[in-house]
C-alpha cells in the first residue's frame, strides 16, 4: 500500500524512553525501539526545548540586517540572522518580535512565517521557525547577551556573496536567505 | 576598524573547559567565556564528532532520489537526502560514496561539494559536507539499519511540492534543493 508516494510501512513502537545524561540546558534521552520485522535498537536523541525562532528583517531599501555574535560551538564571530529560543508561554511571533527589539533594535509592522524546520530529525524534534520580518520601525528591549551585538546590513541584491562568506554557515540562515528571496521574488512578481 | 564588513572585535577568551554529561552518542562541555568588555559567562556546547555527509544524487534522467527512514526524534518516517556520519580516517568524499551504497545501492562518477554548513554554531562545531552526486551507477554495501530504507525518486522539475510536505523539514535536506538546483541550472546555462 502507498500513501503519498511512499510505501505505508507500520512505524517501530517506543518501548521505553530513559535520561541518561543531563546538564543546565541539555537532556540525553534513550529510546528502546521494537521495529515491525521484529528488530529492536536502542537510540539516543537530545531532549529539551520548545523550539526557536530566526528572523530575515527587511528594510524598506532592500537591505536585510544580519547579527554579528560570537559562536562558541564553532570559536569564531559568526554572521547569521536574528535567532533565539521560544520561552514557555510565548508563541512563535511574539519571540520572534522580542528577539528583533533585543538583537537589532526594531519591531515588526508585519511577521510573516516562510518555514517550520528540523535540526537533525534522528536527533532531535527542535524546531525553528523562519519568520520574514517586514515594516520595520525602531524599538528596543534588554538582551542578556554579554557583550554588544553587531548588526551589519546587506544588500538583498547580494546574497550569493554572503552565502560563499566562511562566518555565515548556519545551514537555517543558508536556507533563510533562499526563502526570503523567493517570497520577495514572488511579491513583486 | 573594519574587515570585510564588519567591526574588528576582540574576540572572547576560553579560559577553561570541562565535561558536564556524556552519554553513548552525544558529550556537553561547558565553556568558561572572558570577553574583551570584562564580562564573564559560561557557555555549553556540545562536542563530539568529526562531521556528517548529506548527499543528493541525479540521475540521467533528472530525478533525485530520497530516502524515507523513521526518525526517533521526531517520531516519524521521514523523506530526506542520504546521510550518514564520517568515519575516522575517512574523508567527506569517501563517507558520501559510502553511505551511498549503503542506503541507496548506487555509487557515483562524480561528487561535487556544493556547501559546508554548520547546524547551530553556538552550541555545535557539527558539520555538514553537501554533495551534489551524478554518474551514478549501481553498488551495494551492507548498512547498519534495524529496517530496510525507501527509496523514493522524485523530479527535479517538481522541487517546491517535496519543500512543502511535513514529513520532509530538516533545514539541511531543504538547503540541499535549493543548492543542487542551482548548481544544475547553472550547468545549463
Amino acid at each position: 500500500e502507498y500513501y503519498g508516494g511512499c510505501r505505508l510501512t507500520k512505524p517501530p513502537q517506543i518501548r521505553s524512553t530513559r535520561t541518561v545524561a543531563k546538564s543546565r540546558l541539555f537532556e540525553i534521552e534513550e529510546v528502546e525501539l521494537h521495529f515491525a520485522n521484529g528488530h529492536r535498537a536502542h537510540y539516543e536523541r537530545l531532549g529539551g526545548s520548545a523550539g526557536g525562532v530566526l528572523v530575515v528583517p527587511v528594510t524598506e531599501e532592500g537591505m536585510i540586517l544580519l547579527v554579528r555574535e560570537y559562536a562558541v560551538g564553532v570559536e569564531r564571530y559568526e554572521l547569521g540572522f536574528v535567532k533565539g529560543r521560544v520561552e514557555i508561554g510565548e508563541s512563535p511571533q511574539f519571540a520572534a518580535a522580542r528577539e528583533m527589539q533585543e538583537e537589532i533594535g526594531f519591531d515588526a509592522g508585519e511577521l510573516r512565517l516562510l518555514a517550520t524546520v528540523s535540526l537533525t530529525p534522528a536527533y532531535s524534534n527542535y524546531k525553528t521557525f523562519i519568520f520574514l520580518a517586514m515594516g520595520l520601525y525602531e524599538s528596543s528591549l534588554e538582551g542578556d547577551e554579554p557583550e554588544e551585538l553587531e548588526t551589519v546590513p546587506w544588500a538583498l541584491s547580494d546574497l550569493e556573496r554572503l552565502r560563499r562568506r566562511d562566518d555565515f554557515t548556519d545551514a537555517r540562515c543558508l536556507l533563510a536567505t533562499y526563502l526570503a528571496h523567493q517570497a520577495l521574488a514572488n511579491e513583486d512578481g
